[in-house]
């Protein structure tokens, strides 16, 4: 396995290897979900790459930047172990150096919910993900169903930018209880960790209610409300169209209900698919996999 | 000669050419000064290709998008005639469909003297190109050193992005009294056109002030402002820093003496590289060719 610092070493590694080419991108501090990626890529690709980058971009000021978990060690003895072949590994300054000024901008898609709460983060996540990809030219990229935004963001600035890559979207893999993986759960006192599933059961509420019949996206989305533990506070939670996040009153296929909830300092997301919309609004129901915002 | 209409039809076209790949990308309208580019391709590419699109995010609203001169079967039998293997000629519908949001916003440098009069401009250029570029992979890309701002807006977007491509800028091509070619001198009127050329002589009394020891920019300015025909109104005249446009008070290599001025309802552009500093400066004269901004 090669780890290249630049995208000079980078692009001279790339022209050696076999195609299809798949990429990983990653922040580090891997955990399983991480590697269910790499494994898909590994199984579809005939060359793997996987990026470890923490990026400053996509973080906002008093956000985590600084204290987010960092384990490069770790990280690339595992990847090695999953059969990567070339680990991009940039420092900050030769992603960003002197005079660098150019930005990526998703448009109004990147400033719902996540984009609210973290003004700038998306064009953080956009900018960086094109140069990865105008640096290691994958043919395909793989990102986890947990961003489902980011998600999004990727299917658009790809289609948008014509960007000739494609975007492989893998499910969420969770803790038993039904947590989703982060890398950020590491942040969660016993207290917050017990707490935590209560968001992904909020949104198994919400998708039964809907599957039971419930058109209405605020009635759905308060009974999912009633399921989050006292000890979170939400931060949204609601019903969208996976590609646009707009959230129109009326649930209309493709739906995806997503939440957040701080457990005290930390932030959690989570999404769920609509499986199925009542019948008589639509002629059948609608069914999604994981691959639903690609 | 091939004629695509969508990113489909390039690739596939693409998929069997030889490389190196030239893209020269144009409006259309097509003048000497875009042939030179072709001609300058062609002798150092094994394939050709070229784009025809009128970019309205380019555009600012009342500016001239509707008006401006299209004439399609003429520059495509100019660029058959001039070896071109591949013209890109997609309608607006199929560069923007319907939900596209995203941009690539090129920084400050898109904020200054064109980026001020044009609100929008660069980010439209810079998105376009981007697209242009994903689309056609070429392995080099042609542009006229007319438009330095533009040139200068090309160079950070590549090297900001990544972007596997390199920028070829070629010298300005000029009627015998000096005027630069421009798609838009056919609005100008008899006496507009008569007027025109004190554009670039303008710029070069500035570079023969700069040469004969005059230091400050402003005063160097002003004794290229007094060449400016009364028929024509100044938009800007200054001397910048051809990467990022700044415009320091004393005259430091490498520079760039900039004009704008309107002709009645047209604006014409030109610029003309500082090839000397006076000594005591710097320890000797900075030679710029008109690749300065790559």
């Amino acid at each position: 396995m090669l780890i290249a610092r630049t995208p000079g070493q980078v692009r001279e590694a790339v022209a050696g290897f076999a195609r299809p080419l798949g990429l990983v991108p990653t922040m580090g501090a891997l955990h399983a979900g991480h590697l269910a990626l790499v494994r898909r890529a590994r199984e579809e690709c005939r060359t793997v790459a996987a990026s470890i980058f923490v990026n400053p971009l996509q973080f906002g000021p008093g956000e985590d930047y600084d204290r987010y978990p960092r384990a490069f060690e770790g990280d690339v003895a595992a990847l090695r172990e999953a059969g990567v072949d070339l680990v991009y590994a940039p420092d900050a300054a030769t992603m960003y150096p002197p005079g660098f000024g150019a930005a990526v901008d998703p448009g109004p898609l990147g400033e719902r919910f996540e984009g609210a709460l973290r003004p700038g983060h998306f064009r953080g996540v956009a900018t960086v993900c094109v140069k990865l990809f105008a640096t290691v030219s994958p043919d395909r990229v793989y990102f986890g169903a947990k961003d489902a935004q980011q998600v999004a963001v990727l299917a658009r600035i790809i289609a948008d930018l014509n960007l000739p890559v494609e975007l492989a979207v893998c499910p969420t893999v969770r803790e038993p209880d039904g947590l989703a993986l982060s890398s950020r759960n590491v942040y969660l006192d016993a207290e917050q960790r017990a707490a935590a599933p209560s968001i992904h059961r909020a949104l198994e509420v919400i998708v039964a209610a809907v599957r039971d019949g419930e058109t209405d996206r605020e009635r759905a989305v308060a009974r999912g409300r009633a399921e989050l533990a006292p000890q979170l506070r939400e931060a949204y939670l609601d019903i969208v169209d996976p590609a646009t996040f707009a959230a129109p009153r009326d649930i209309r296929p493709p739906a995806l209900a997503i939440a957040s909830a701080w457990a005290g300092e930390t932030r959690l997301i989570d999404n769920e698919p609509i499986v199925a919309v009542p019948s008589g609004r639509d002629e059948a129901p609608v069914l999604h996999d994981s691959g639903r915002s690609a």
